[in-house]
């Protein structure tokens, strides 16, 4: 019997911030994958897991995820490779009948890299029994940080990386609600955008949503660069 | 001492959903405010927090929110002092100095008519102190349960309440999913939509998501009208 593999979202950071069900499965695995966004770094997710509930006894396989350069990219073969690896890693565990965690930061839906790994895994064993357990993202835990609701009645709410900025002023005329994420690097050009649209009054920062070093800014224009993290999103809220 | 209110979003419907910090603050405050759709109702949201813990000894105070017509409705001051009733509710409770939760299905930033007394609370007491909790929003459920990725690398997320069928095949075109929220009422012409844009085959449509009565269906032309449901959705999803 293939072991199952549990794909858990352990949430944006705060510990507190798992759900029972996420502590039930990661007590009961006897194998926790954790992946890491560096080859010699330490894993985030391992380390909100571990204030939540003791990993004592269990065998950990921290997996070096390719997370910057996904598709299409011109190293695909070397990141190919890499991903392979993972697959392989998380088979070897699961062929021997054990069950296996892979956990992940914030809510597997949006946005985790384990989708990589999902088509790939499929791909090998296209019966394997493989079952998500939803997490708090760092979008819904933002909105609670900031009092805000992102959508009520008949709003249109819309999740953009923030690389799209191409449309953004366009997104912001037809939705109710634009969350941006992964703001750090694009900062000031969204920034402007928000003041040209008269939308500046409308947004705020997050930063770290949920970790022990969270911001929470109302004023955007008073952002300074010593704010800014990789774990950052605006919500622009029209209402 | 005035006391603070807990604003608890308790997840999709499995009790195992909430998390830590929602079971902790239900356990430590002696009030609970409970939203209910119907006058003559039972609370949702009280039926599945009370799988996930004893609510023994805490005063349980049923609010009737009227969910259906909230703004610019001709009933709009009877609808006023059915709000005014709840703030009025809560202030009493939290003038007493004790702490009460007011607990909403989901997550309170997706949709939660909570935000509508929030605007009343804030009114009457500018500096109440108001702590959200996030949860488990059944977009995010949905997501899971389907082994969906809502979003992955650049890709543009929209959120949308199904009565916005007017924009539906233009957001269809600039977006890489797209989640349309309570479908039941629409759901024919959302199937027709998908249908006419070559999109049913990406389309996955939930019931109940995390509930007991669950229900997926990848095939979204063989959803019978027996399978529909008030919590209801349609994920999009074009990769």
């Amino acid at each position: 019997m293939t072991g199952r593999l549990f794909v858990v979202g352990i949430g944006p950071g705060d510990p507190e911030l798992l759900t029972l069900k996420a502590v039930r499965v990661l007590r009961e695995v006897p194998c926790i994958i954790v992946p890491k966004g560096r080859e010699e770094g330490s894993s985030l997710a391992l380390s909100i897991a571990r204030k939540a509930l003791s990993l004592d006894g269990k065998e950990i396989v921290e997996a070096y995820f390719p997370m910057m350069k996904t598709r299409g990219d011109a190293d695909s073969g070397e990141l190919d490779a890499k991903w392979d690896d993972i697959v392989h890693e998380v088979l070897t565990r699961l062929d021997t009948g054990i069950d296996a965690a892979f956990i992940t930061i914030g809510d597997p839906a949006i946005y985790s890299t384990f989708f990589y790994l999902y088509d790939r895994l499929l791909a090998r064993r296209p019966s394997l029994a493989i079952e998500f357990v939803p997490g708090i993202s760092s979008v819904n835990a933002a909105a609670a940080r900031s009092g805000l609701s992102l959508g009520l009645g008949n709003d249109r709410i819309a999740i953009l990386p923030a690389n799209y900025l191409e449309n953004l002023q366009e997104t912001l005329e037809k939705f109710d609600t634009v969350v941006l994420m992964k703001v750090n690097k694009v900062f000031d050009a969204i920034k402007d955008t928000l003041i040209r649209t008269g939308l500046a009054k409308n947004a705020v920062y997050v930063a770290r949503a949920g970790m022990d070093d969270e911001r929470v800014c109302k004023d955007i224009e008073s952002v300074r660069d010593g704010d800014r993290s990789y774990f950052s999103l605006v919500i622009v809220r029209k209402r």
